[in-house]
C-alpha cells in the first residue's frame, strides 16, 4: 500500500496553485474537473505520491460543504491499493463504516471508494485502483 | 522534496494503533515521546512516507488543544527538505508565515519547523531534514 495522494480543500484555483507551487518548488502538472464529485482537480507531485487541491464547482458538493464547515485544508488521505473490491470487503468485515460499498470513477483514471471518518479516527480516507 | 509523513491527532493509542495497522496491514514500527511537544508519537511506513500518531502527554500541548478544537483528525503534513534553513528563508521571503524561524529537535532523529497554517490554505505544514 502506498500514500497515493492527499486531498487538499480550498476556495480558490489560482492562489492555492501558486501557494503549493511555492512550497513544493514545482508546478502542477494536471487539472481535471470530477463531475461526479462536483469538483476541480489540480495535481502536484511530491515524491511517489501527489498533493490534489479540491475546488468546488457546486455548493452542494462534498467539498463545498466541507469548507463551509471547516474553512480550507486537509480534506482526505487516498491510499492505492492493488485490489479495491478486495480491500473494501476486508475492511468491513473487520467493521469500518463504508460510504461506498462499490467503487465509482474517480480523477486521474482510478476507481475509488470512501471509508467513512467515523470509523477512522476523524479521518477521511480514500482507497483508490488504477484503471487498466 | 519528499511527503516524509502525515502527522494524525489520536486521543487513544491503543485503539488508533489498531486502526492503522488494520488499514494498512501493518504493524507500527516506533513509539517515542517529544516532551517538547507535550506528544507521544507512534509510526507506520507507508510507502516512502509515514503515518506519525499523535496522542498528547499533557493537556496544554498544541495536539490537546488541537483535539479540543476540531476532534480527531489529520493535524499536519511534514516534507523533508535538504536544507531546512535555506527553506524557511526562502519561504519567510515570500512572504510564508513561519511558526518556527530556527528549526528545533523533532521525533526521529530531525530537525523541524513549522509553517503556519493561515498562510498554507488552512494546512499546518512542518519542514523537516535528517539530523547529521
Amino acid at each position: 500500500m502506498k500514500l497515493e495522494h492527499i486531498g487538499i480543500a480550498i476556495r480558490n484555483s489560482a492562489d492555492s496553485e501558486k501557494i503549493f507551487a511555492e512550497l513544493l518548488g514545482s508546478d502542477s502538472y494536471k487539472s481535471e474537473n470530477v463531475e461526479s464529485e462536483g469538483v476541480k482537480t489540480t495535481f502536484f507531485n511530491v515524491g511517489e505520491s501527489k498533493i490534489e487541491l479540491l475546488q468546488a464547482l457546486d455548493p452542494q458538493s462534498p467539498v463545498a460543504k466541507f469548507i463551509e464547515k471547516r474553512g480550507e485544508g486537509i480534506h482526505h488521505l487516498a491510499f492505492e491499493v492493488e485490489d479495491i473490491d478486495f480491500e473494501l470487503n476486508r475492511l468491513e468485515e473487520l467493521g469500518y463504516q463504508l460510504i461506498h460499498r462499490t467503487p465509482k470513477d474517480g480523477a486521474d483514471n482510478k476507481r475509488i471508494a470512501f471509508l467513512h471518518p467515523k470509523s477512522t479516527n476523524g479521518v477521511l480516507i480514500e482507497l483508490c485502483q488504477e484503471k487498466t
